[in-house]
């Protein structure tokens, strides 16, 4: 019976004094056009604004500067920042507290970013660029006893990424990297060994000093191939 | 002199008794492979274990239940839940709080992400998720006076990534949509009116329906072409 009403009656979301509070000082950052090096009221001045007491406050300001949206400056007292993007997501990042689904989603998209990423390589790529991942190539060949070596993919996806210039890019992919590493050593737990394509790390930086964006996208196609499997 | 010493020297980054208990809680549940539905120490004990004050806990352990990582429960106490990923991400996208270049870098991210969806949309694509664009596409059409109208992108362009059946992909774009507009609003100060590529919405369902991922992509490219050479 209270199964049934519960479909039928929408819960109350616990909310704590420090979520409301939170909230209502983001709306009003936004509302008055704050910005970074704009000083905010006092703690007190804000506990009395809310009417709510300077601990609750306190917490609250507390969960600001942990995104790294206020800074506490001599004499100034609280100003705004600039926010870290990418700190509550980082802080998260425990593929031991994520479900299932959601780290599959996460893999998705990193399959998503790499088959997106062929035209800002092409655009920025230098001299300096393909001699590294010509060093990482030479270094995996090297090693052929160990037909895959997360150390590898790491190493030459992730100067794949950094090739873009894009700061906000690259820690994304680093964030992520737990995921994969979780979501790769599933598959082999699965399948006995992690499956690759038959186009290697050295046929795609071939592509990418000789080909195009179209032929490089095709060959990372190949390469991700059993990932692509997987998800279909 | 001083900002000759302060290129030498490294400034000690300003760190509350909140971020170190933070890290350390972050750290705790790590090291004790902590899953959703298990029980955290109370808060007293914590404040014990660690050797502040009860106020400190209570702000770190506030920042952690922001992030969805920790949920009061009657009884229980605090239990481990999984965490909200995007959270924190959502909370700091305000185009007034980020510099010019973490904006740039955002944009580029959804180019690469729409450049790559190609080969989920193929995979997972339905007849009524084709209707829909369907529909998105002729009410565009019938607003011909308008060559350029943000409402028509966000609802065709949300409509792919709703069709990836990626939950976090989905809210990750609609949390980058206020950059997105704030990038486009900026491009149009400067150029006057927005350019569209010359392959438009109407021409991309027509190879959703009749093309393959590699048409697609060739087609989406020219789509975005005026945001590509922006960032080329």
């Amino acid at each position: 019976m209270s199964n049934i009403l519960s479909k039928d009656i929408e819960r109350i979301e616990a909310t704590t004094m420090a979520d409301m509070v939170e909230l209502r000082l983001r709306q009003y950052l936004k509302k008055k056009a704050f910005k970074p090096g704009d000083a905010l009221p006092k703690e007190l001045e804000l506990a009395e604004a809310l009417d709510v007491s300077r601990n609750v406050v306190r917490e609250a300001l507390s969960r600001l500067r942990m995104l790294g949206m206020i800074e506490s400056k001599k004499k100034r007292g609280m100003v705004l920042t600039e926010p870290d993007i990418l700190g509550g997501f980082e802080r998260v990042m425990d593929p031991l507290l994520l479900e299932h689904k959601t780290l599959e989603d996460l893999f998705e998209l990193r399959l998503v970013l790499e088959m997106g990423l062929a035209d800002l390589l092409f655009t920025r790529k230098t001299k300096k660029d393909i001699e590294e991942l010509e060093s990482i190539v030479n270094k995996e060949i090297n090693k052929v006893q160990k037909p895959f070596q997360v150390k590898y993919e790491i190493a030459f996806h992730g100067k794949l990424y950094q090739m873009t210039g894009n700061d906000t890019f690259m820690r994304f992919q680093k964030i992520l990297l737990p995921v994969f590493e979780y979501v790769v050593a599933e598959e082999q737990k699965v399948n006995g060994v992690a499956k690759v394509g038959s186009v290697t790390h050295r046929d795609l930086l071939e592509l990418l000093k000789n080909g195009d964006p179209e032929s490089f996208r095709k060959g990372m196609k190949e390469h991700l191939s059993p990932h692509f499997e997987r998800v279909q």
